[in-house]
């Protein structure tokens, strides 16, 4: 058995059963049904060792991330999950390692109603590509350039976490102050993160415009006024803050993880005056937490932090060492 | 400018400007639009350095190779193709190289229309894994799994010479024989596979099955006749051969090269008796050479070569030092 038919194995009579999957894995390429009101989303991401993950990683982990950053693009647009290609490239044939990772991937596909439809197995340094697509009724997709002056700005969850998790990871365990409770939980945050996509799907036709995070709040956001040809205020005070974050790290510093923390896979988005009651409605169904944190305003793509109603100074971009930041 | 940047930019204003792109690079996700008609066909295909191909190689090559290769697949199906993904690994940020290798993406794309949709650049070991995207009539694809008790087998091209290529690629030339022309020749064919698109679409709905030549035209064969579920016979004296395999390589040694070669990106397919005609038309548009070889038979799966009507005892498979063999 190849490791991609191992990987394939686990899928067998999972809920990756879709019937617009007319032709699986197993021959020259996937044969796929759209239906005729849905346009096609597609989305790459790749995941390196040691770039985008520590190369300890556990395959469990590493399989549920690696699925969950690519469906993170998907909801930003506000499709449905459909069906997955997995290309893995593997130092060595470990099939303990291969199996865990698979397993983890299966049940995470199955949980968001994913078909693995495909993909490849080659021997090298470990990285792993995956190309998600989902489906979405025309015309609905989010974009991240319709957010228009006096929107409103939301985030989904609470970022910085992820980003203080992988600190904590790199950190020697006998040199940790925090309480196990706070480590797992900001280290669950880096790990296991959660791909928002029943919100997303449930902010079409709400939000005007959406965007993930991946790369840092303040980074992602810049992408979003650049699209949307506006300035946006981002209210300090307003940030979601966990607990955890809270416990792990002082006053002073939060705010460069919250900013500029990436690896979040929250979701970053604009919605106009008249829908902010439909949001909320809409999102309360979903055990999502959600903020309003600043507001779109004319302008030419500019982000401004402010604290007391007075914009601040600090640069936060830039600040990842783990991150490939291309 | 990011390296992915760098690589859209030489697909402006290309070609790959497709009507069913309703949304290309620069969002979280491309929005595509399949018509009502059409399956959507999917594959996906890892390059590794010094796996799939000489870590020398040059960028154009390398590019051309990359899209040709998914090409093959969706070729193999009947497909026309539309869309690719494209996600690089990169060891470090070398702006001319990674110019040529756009150039020569940009190049093979706009010659099959395809439109370069998104894709991902990350730091680390050079691989490149791409997800070539087509259509085709419902009902319409050829599969592996169609050949039947009487269909004749026929290849496209002169499988073998890829692999020979690869050899004198790897001998000093100081050792090479051959005429430069007969290098050129067999070289090129490693480096420079021609994806037979518009013969694999001129034989849907005339060959009952079809299949690319990756792995070495018996490897490949088998996974026809094993989801086939029946024999075929191979006639060794019916193998295609270029003169520049001839050239190359003493009569005793050849059929190893024909049979195991590998990396050939030829089609191999079966033709119903009343269709043979109609198949010669067709792909005598497509001035692609192909050639009958065999004929399958009642079995469960079996591939018998035979020579002078007799079979041969020699086992080619696993002949593949360079190639992952997964």
């Amino acid at each position: 058995m190849t490791e991609f038919e191992l990987i394939a194995r686990h899928f067998a009579g999972r809920g990756a059963g879709r019937k617009d999957v007319l032709l699986g894995i197993g021959d020259d390429a996937a044969l796929l049904e759209v239906p005729e009101s849905h346009a096609l989303v597609v989305t790459t991401d790749t995941l390196v060792s040691g770039v985008h993950f520590l190369p300890d990683v556990s395959p469990h982990a590493l399989g549920h991330k690696a699925v969950a950053v690519n469906l993170s693009d998907l909801a930003a647009m506000g499709a449905e999950p459909a069906w997955m290609s997995l290309a893995i490239t593997l130092p060595d044939s470990r099939h303990d390692w291969l199996d865990a990772f698979a397993h983890s991937v299966a049940d995470i596909c199955e949980y968001y109603g994913v078909s693995l439809i495909g993909g490849d197995t080659t021997r090298g340094p470990l990285s792993i590509t995956m190309t998600a697509q989902g489906l979405v009724q025309k015309d609905k997709a989010m974009k991240r350039s319709g957010a228009k002056p006096g929107d409103w700005l939301y985030v989904t969850g609470t970022p910085g976490d992820a980003r203080r998790g992988l600190e904590l990871l790199q950190t020697p365990r006998a040199e940790i102050t925090e309480s196990a409770d706070v480590r797992d939980a900001l280290e669950k945050r880096l790990l296991y993160p959660t791909p928002r996509v029943a919100a997303g799907q449930s902010l079409k036709g709400l939000a005007s415009a959406a965007i993930d995070i991946s790369d840092g709040l303040l980074q992602d956001l810049q992408h979003m006024t650049s699209a949307s040809r506006c300035d946006v205020e981002v209210i300090s005070e307003q940030l979601p803050l966990s607990a955890a974050l809270k416990a792990s790290v002082p006053d002073h510093q939060r705010l460069k993880y919250q900013l500029a923390g990436g690896d979040d896979y929250e979701l970053l988005f604009a919605v106009p005056e008249e829908s902010r009651g439909s949001v909320d409605t809409a999102l309360q169904h979903f055990a999502v937490p959600f903020t309003c944190i600043g507001r779109f305003k004319p302008g030419r793509g500019e982000v401004v932090v402010t604290c007391g109603g007075e914009p601040l100074s600090e640069q936060w971009q830039g600040w990842d060492p783990f991150r490939d930041n291309d």
